[in-house]
């Protein structure tokens, strides 16, 4: 008998479809595509083939757009949004327009195309953290940037264009109507119960126990009460923090542990399925919100987006996120390879 | 240089990202998968393989389940709701729930399996929207039922997991958001300007002319302002109409004609790429709303939903209104085949 969940922060409902309902093997066909050959504008040694880099975690002595980096941020080739002036277009009092001002870059998350984030050595997963949080904070004081979205497509039916393993920034001239929602209902909760709703789902989880995936002293991996996909996990800090550019770095370490943990235990169970991993946080210049709370999404892509969830905006769940997270937490969390010559480039490098 | 456009009703914004401006070619790879064999649950002959038809448009004589139909429509076997209650499940002043009453039907679009909207007879065409204006009906007035979802998912990509071609309705128990949307921008418009916001885009369509792909007396086609997939088409009626029950049988003749014109243009354009096609109609009871407009949404499914584009809630369309509109234009509207065995079986068929 299918269910109506509603989402506790923005209100919105989703099916629950336990006549439906799915198991992770019933997903397996569903599995991304093995990595294949070719030229890859990403790799090391390439690193002519991408506009100037913007930033580079590289060997001390090693010039820009060389090798000897372990992560790299170059600008999108085909940017969603761009520094330079709009064209004219159609704008009238009718139909608006807005410059399509911003920024979107591309952070390549090691040289080596077949590494993976289940697979490269933890201190390697926190060097991409790091990374992150350096490119969130220079973006967010950038003119007219109103909000910094950093997310990771893995596979191509999840929307990787390119196989090598990147995550993408892109800045914002506008709060995206995703995050508006969320920020209107977390002030609304707040108003209303003097308290941040994110710390109080936070503290409900941690009592339930049946949605806990993973957590260590200061993040938590739940499946969500609504969860909107099959498997799909949130890792929040257990510490009020309403932007990203808070985290520190002893804090940062604690995430990429958890996200690494939670990585191989989604790709374990499902075969190394395509997923978003989506980070949501506060707009720029508004990381001391009360109300507001930092967290990460990985939306494991197993069902599609289809007719019914575009035109209602209600999304159809087969896998109630109660059984999603006990077939986690009974996963073990390993690492596909032990991946040594990345651990011997790490050991020696000098600190960025 | 990418621009920002807001859809005028709904105030989201999209990305019209010319900087990876996309002609038809190049989606060419993106072409649904051929049709392949197998058993069929929905071709003609197999009507026992599905739970028993709710209603069918059939050969006189003929018995309910059996062969003689030319359009039938069964419950969804799976379906996303049902009018069975729901389980007990965790439920508190935080965590709400709702039972998942309503109805999924199927509506088979025909017997052939390897029949398409684009190479039916035109009077096949009105017979599958016929059974959609009745079954809409019907199911707007089922007890506890706020909206009647109807669409159609062709190819796999959007969603389609059996090949034969159907479309299918899901009655909800609430107002869905994207119609929830829509009808708060429309009533913020009628408020203000005492006119309906689509009446006001259908003339100003018309006037401006580059965004229109098709039209006849009753019904307009066009690439909205605002398009968030490439190609994207809505047929809209000419006369205000808030609720799709209100269309009489020759605006529903005529809207099959058009319909049926620009699923043949986006087809040989694109070479019959997967796609979504979507009702958009006032809730159960509302049909006379002053402020709302149904419509016909048709979205080529050539881009994917994304990390960002579900992180943010903002499209990315590489490919602007008003040349797929150029291009739809342009594109001959023919079928594929003539099709004649479905031609003699209409012809001599009972008026149902």
């Amino acid at each position: 008998m299918p269910e109506l969940r509603q989402e506790p922060i923005t209100k919105k409902w989703v099916i629950i479809a336990t006549e439906r309902s799915k198991r992770p093997s019933d997903f397996a066909a569903k599995q991304q595509e093995r990595r294949g050959g070719g030229f890859c504008p990403f790799c090391g040694g390439n690193e002519g083939k991408t506009p100037p880099e913007v930033m580079a975690y590289r060997e001390k002595g090693t010039k820009p757009n060389t090798p000897g980096w372990w992560v790299r941020v170059v600008p999108n080739l085909y940017p969603a949004l761009t520094k330079t002036e709009a064209q004219n277009s159609e704008e009238n009092n009718f139909y608006q327009t807005k410059p399509g001002l911003g920024a979107h870059e591309v952070l390549i998350e090691s040289p080596e195309h077949n590494s993976t984030l289940e697979n490269h050595s933890p201190e390697h997963v926190n060097e991409i953290f790091f990374a992150w949080r350096d490119r969130y904070k220079a973006l967010s004081k950038a003119p007219g940037i109103r909000y910094v979205q950093i997310f990771k497509n893995e596979g191509s039916i999840a929307g990787a264009s390119l196989e090598h393993p990147h995550s993408q920034l892109i800045a914002t001239p506008l709060i995206p109507p995703v995050i508006d929602e969320e920020l209107k209902g977390a002030r609304d909760y707040y108003q209303q119960h003097g308290k941040c709703i994110y710390c109080e789902i936070i503290e409900r989880e941690l009592k339930a126990g049946a949605r806990l995936v993973a957590s260590n002293y200061d993040f938590l991996a739940f499946c969500p009460f609504a969860s909107r996909f099959p498997f799909e996990t949130w890792i929040i800090p257990r510490e009020h923090q309403a932007g990203f550019d808070l985290v520190n770095d002893d804090q940062l370490q604690s995430m990429s542990g958890l996200v690494q943990e939670v990585a191989q235990k989604v790709s374990g169970l499902l075969n190394y399925p395509p997923y978003n991993m989506i980070l949501h946080s506060a707009p720029a210049g508004h990381s001391d919100s009360a109300y507001y709370h930092w967290h990460l999404e990985i939306l494991p892509r197993l069902t599609i987006v289809a007719g019914f969830e575009l035109g209602a905006g209600i999304m159809i769940n087969p896998t109630p996120p109660e059984s999603a997270a006990k077939y986690l937490r009974e996963e073990n969390a390993k690492s596909a390879s032990e991946n040594e010559p990345e651990k011997e480039r790490l050991a020696w490098r000098q600190i960025h």
